[in-house]
């Protein structure tokens, strides 16, 4: 019998759901999935069945061992504390690992409204606001000086931890739209497209039934 | 010699700074307080003092024996590591503590837009849109729960600790717009305002320059 549950949303959809999930598979929990489609277009929120199973009305929820936990970020902190590992070890490290995986839970609104994500897409050349290219250049700048402090392949050196789960969605943004991006970009981009449990996300949304697809998030802007 | 800097915005304004600065304080970390006035009404991240001095253009950015945080959430956890107990001790009231904090931070924009932060001013019964009226019911379930769990005064019992931190501006955001709230609501807003911490944040935003007060957050909605 599993310990708990982890409900998430759409895998083709749900670049909220993609980062709990993640963060709870690389500290190996054993729960349950719950995957509740989405019913409309307008997000997460909006959807009733996701709304009377969660406290906040929002996926990723995990229960675990009878603690609740919402929030990308606070469910990556609980599995740091079940396996420990998953941030850096070194302290500064650390503190710049959960620096920019604020920064990403918190902003890059530009881009999240622009590129939404979508696993099963492909929108090349599309959704270039100027608000969404300010935020991939920032992006940029810090997955560069990441990768370039640590020596890759993944944010913080060889193991792929909780930085690049927060991360995992954009990169899948960056995959359907395929903006402008550097070679440095591009590499790690690869890195964690190849990893074995982002693949399997990937794998899953393709095969999830065309029942759940919602127009609103498979039509391009301007069309 | 202090063991690094603190940097924030406008007492007056900044409503991230004071979660920086709270934590940072409550975890006792001996840093100089650096404070740039914001020089636009378009948020921190518009003031090219601020941009050049911190890695994501934001406030607070603390800087601390060699270690580079920027996110209040991310200092809130560099400070709880340097500081045992900030966070609840017991792991399933931790989890919520983390969960209801990084619903604060990446969230409640409803509220953020209607109800900004300003230490100086009563713009009582204004600023009551749908979507901040929203918010404020959501934030006093947190509230309400938290307290019950817990016993008060605080939301996880009797110590001010880092989900205290990061709500203390909505506590100010209700001291400012004065929406209608329960007892219960308004009993932990008396707590939170009357901690030594916040009331010496209030006092010192009071004593900031008539030259940083910036229009735009001066005028009430619709005047």
């Amino acid at each position: 019998m599993p310990d708990g549950r982890l409900l998430i949303g759409n895998k083709r959809y749900s670049s909220w759901s993609l980062r709990g999930w993640l963060a709870v598979h690389l500290a190996g929990l054993d729960v349950e999935e719950v995957l509740i489609p989405f019913v409309r277009n307008a997000g997460g929120g909006s959807t009733p069945a996701i709304a009377a199973a969660t406290p906040a009305g929002l996926v990723p929820y995990l229960e675990h061992k009878g603690a609740r936990v919402w929030e990308s970020l606070a469910i990556a902190e609980y599995c740091a504390e079940q396996a420990p590992g998953l941030w850096p070890e070194d302290r500064a490290a650390r503190a710049v690992a959960r620096s920019v995986s604020a920064e990403m839970a918190t902003g890059f609104r530009g881009l999240r409204q622009a590129m939404w994500f979508n696993a099963g897409r492909d929108f090349a050349g599309l959704g270039r606001t100027p608000e969404a290219l300010a935020d991939i250049a920032r992006i940029e700048r810090i997955w560069a000086e990441c990768l370039a402090a640590h020596g890759g392949p993944f944010l913080f050196g060889a193991r792929f931890g909780l930085a690049d789960a927060i991360y995992a969605p954009v990169v899948g943004r960056f995959l359907t739209w395929q903006p402008e991006v550097s070679a440095t970009t591009r590499a790690y981009m690869a890195a964690v497209r190849a990893h074995p449990l982002v693949d399997r996300w990937y794998r899953e949304a393709q095969a999830e039934p065309d029942s759940w697809l919602l127009a609103g998030y498979e039509t391009p802007p301007g069309a």
